[in-house]
């Protein structure tokens, strides 16, 4: 197969420096531009001195309308912010090309959860049932030729991985499930801000987005989508004092008697093909995960309580952002899944 | 009032050296021996060398019997591992000397729960009625006085400060509740395990524990206590890569209509005068508490989900274990109750 | 004595935050004022939760022009950027009142030097003089009384401290020697900087400022005072990622014949007295002083390469800036040199 | 070329770990065996989840002689502990097969060298004359063939990469260098000790093997080669509270007159065609390097005070280690040089 040409709109932010530091192992897809509106002109290298050596002299270039054209793109992913997605995506989406966006724009189906979630309306509501969920795990076969692909949320991966099959499995319940989550602080985005300094963060775990994170309704959809009824979810993300990673625990009530081993039997059978899921006896661990694209999962019964444990740990950056938009796209453009993927993580 | 001779049985571990840091600066309670088998002989600021100005030429002794009595001394803290206090709290504890126990063999009043728990049956149940539970919050008044008192989990205190006002309140249900609580590494302790080395923890966060953690009975009991009904909990401690701190993450269900600000109406008259509990519409933060007695306490209600969320952040060390020693000891004996004590804590 | 009256002008950063920690144990020197223009109305604890339950209320506001008088200040500390505190320091030093510049204002005696390392002309040489280097290990008797003291840089003491008994015996040459150095990150302050977030911060280890740190001349001008010739430094300080912390690692050559022994017995005897310097043998630890006024200071000689290397820590928060100018200003005010301060760092 | 069978003897340990990771995506070179006598029987992905995924069911055996025939391996790496390499050497090494050791028994060619600083004779010194030195900036050539590598200590890559086209150039004397480094904690190994737990090392920096550590003489070894005449050096490793990662700051007295553009420009011209040597303006960062092969290189002339500094950082186990060792395998093997390794670090 001939290489691909690609382009990466945004690719200043974390999950654009993410996708430049996987394709430079790709041997298919060939970066030939990347945007940054704020940073063009600088050297790749310079804003990510950890690129110097593969990237060389790419520079960032600002993005001009006709661009993907004109590069003859056949490949374009965007790691924007919430709400700038989506004209250019109109833009970019013809059908041809393969169109993978990081940002939120594309990941809801129903366009009135963009109002309540987002604070907007979705500007083209049309191309929300085009687009694709980029969870292979999922929805592998609607991914295979693809045009355009909504990557999810990296703690959406993480909650849906550890509860979708035990759901799929009517083994607990949709409504009243917690999902409790921790991240590192690469989730917060590379702009410097009170909250991310590392005087802030490090020796500091606390709580936030309280009842109100936007990936709420996204973990809702999936689990729904699984379940066949209406999932409900309240989730708690936290602030981690590490870079990357994200571990979440998820409570749910059996609908029967069940048992850790139940639980794990149906979590093994679930994922038994998939490349990078690894079912674990020891509780999943952020760091076995760390600049891979593996996730592990597990999970407990708590007779005494009455409750189920779930947990899954990636990280959020590849598994959680990039790498899985990369493994999404893989299957979209009939690559081997895995190209340019690992699944050894670093250690230590 | 003269000052009190204090001796610290177990001194070579975490919460002996935390003892040791908090009253280099307290008026009333002299150190004059602090004893570790382990480290007989060895200078208190060669094993801890952040104590080598404040302690110059104190080494560690071994523990001999009789030794309380031949110095004289009037409190003696023990910080030694479970089962391992109760033949010395037998030897020491007279009725005049204060006995502070900081490990877990006085917590639990019913004798049954440490077979199922700890794996042992407790040797000398009798003083069970007698030791006065070290939670200057919930306990104050039999603490006056006091002359045994068994100082609680460092998590026990976090998620029982978050919970036990809206239980005594009547505002959640005892059982159903859910805590989720992440600590710093010291919590497990000095001597070194593949568990705790840097290279393990550093970018790592897992669950550890699951369903089997020892404070779950000593939170259930507490909750019990203030709920006036048998109270159930699901307990998941998480390791986070962090010195201190803990934050404990409490999901319960509401017994009725409740809000947000109820609930922190609530949180802020039950703590009214607490010298070291601080109420916050922020989420607490561990870092807000690192080496200082304060614990920041908030909460919030989903109306979406049916969930109370109820928050507690502290130093596991310091309020958690020693400071929560110190302070209980002040009560005993008279002393103003923030002595030796700071509610201000260390930042950034 | 009766308590002294303290404003804080400039409290909003990182050393006026850790002012405010340690005047909240301070029983002669009251906090009657914090200003902070860009937080003026903020509360203390909002900006610095650490700070919530110590200060309750107290709200930063602006500084206004004769507020020193007006509010009847004893005691006026400035934590403000270099050459902000010139004016300041001009309208409330007034011979009565003590002033303690935390910044760089004052510190250096050569007029000449802050147009080349600052960038600017001294706007009131005549105050350079009367100025004391707030230093009590080798100015203590200029301290006694003072009332306008310039609390030496952070990167200066730990320097000065290694070096400066073996300066002082002639034991090393005072050209040719090398400091390299390395700091936590709360050395850069509070404002977010795209060098401060925790991802770029954190796992990362580098060189900054090479050969032009401002530090330089100020280590120059004690090291040239103790050796009484003219010394010469090359000053390379790292950022480790780490809140606190100063090592100087001093390379130096000998004027002759030296030992390890030797070396440690000069410092030991130049020490004695000191409450808060330990010599020792183990190479000195950052964490062994955090959060404590405490140095440790250490020194090797090396006859196969004819090096000296003598090496000291501190907190860079504490002894390295607002613990030292507490330490001054008990010198100047007549208290007991430690009062409000502790060497009994926070371990682990 | 038909794939090479790989052995790791030593695989248990970080850089076997580290091995493994980086030959999980190696076309070259399939790992069929993993030794670790301590861990015989576990599982690869049971000690280090992070390869859980990447090695399914490998597990750990005990070397047992004659091993390597009966595997037919064309490849051996040998990750043990000093003095432990030598006779497991003198048994694979056949002249066929391509032995690495990543240890120090074969890194001094002069057998004298090994009772002064490593406290034993060399008990095969005849074989110190065919290792070639596995080091491709300066022994491609040896390489290219090599049946014998021994794998530079991970200081001495820093040191020697940022100095030796000075010393080449004679830019810089060859006495009188300081040689003052710092490294993350994984160069210590993965056995828990109380100097590598997370609580020891978390917020503490301090240097540590103060005149006495085994990577000086290499260091001069190196450094003599390339500047034709006797090197020496006094080195001082620091520790850093991070997982990975090297940077060495490097002072030397220049020969003559020098500026900061004229030491890059010889290092620009020297690593020209390197590929995984960056030269760059701004100070090196050891994140800039975190879980890849680059090294990044900088050097400054400080006419004031007469000292050249030159700087490198690297990843410790990639490049320090691992990824070096399978550098110069490559080039032993005649892959291209870059097979398997990254020049992309991971960021954030």
């Amino acid at each position: 197969m001939a290489a691909h040409k690609v382009g990466i709109i945004g690719a200043s932010g974390f999950t654009g420096a993410e996708l430049l530091r996987l394709l430079a192992g790709h041997p298919g897809l060939d970066v030939v531009v990347a945007t940054g509106d704020s940073q063009a002109g600088v050297r790749v290298g310079e804003l990510y001195p950890s690129l110097a050596v593969a990237y060389g002299d790419l520079a960032y270039r600002a993005w001009t309308p006709g661009l993907a054209d004109e590069l003859g793109l056949d490949v374009v992913f965007l790691g924007l912010p919430h709400g700038t997605s989506q004209p250019l995506v109109a833009e970019v989406h013809d059908g041809q090309r393969l169109v993978v966006d990081l940002g939120a724009d594309f990941r809801l189906k129903d366009p009135a959860l963009y109002p309540r979630w987002y604070g907007a309306e979705h500007t083209i509501p049309a191309l929300l049932g085009e687009a694709v969920y980029g969870l292979p795990e999922l929805f592998r076969e609607e991914l295979a030729g693809a045009r355009l692909i909504a990557t999810p949320g990296c703690y959406v991966t993480t909650a849906t991985l550890a509860l979708a099959p035990l759901l799929a499995a009517g083994l607990v319940e949709p409504t009243g499930i917690v999902v409790d989550a921790a991240s590192g602080v690469s989730g917060a985005g590379r702009p410097p801000k009170p909250t991310n300094t590392f005087n802030a963060v490090d020796e500091n775990f606390e709580a936030y987005g309280l009842l109100t994170h936007r990936h709420t309704p996204e973990i809702e959809q999936n689990l729904s989508h699984v379940a066949g009824a209406a999932a409900q979810v309240l989730f708690t993300p936290h602030l981690a004092p590490m870079n990357r990673g994200i571990l979440a625990t998820c409570y749910a009530r059996p609908t029967g008697p069940v048992t850790t081993e139940g639980l794990r039997a149906v979590l093994r059978e679930a994922y038994a093909s998939e490349p990078f899921v690894a079912v674990t006896d020891a509780p999943p661990s952020t760091k076995a995960t760390l600049g891979s694209n593996a996730v592990h999962v597990s999970a407990v019964a708590d007779e005494r309580t009455g409750w189920v444990v779930a947990l899954a740990a990636l990280d959020n950056l590849t598994k959680g952002a990039s790498g899985g938009a990369v493994q999404a796209a893989n299957v979209a453009l009939g690559y081997d899944e895995a190209t340019g993927l690992t699944a050894a993580g670093l250690y230590p």
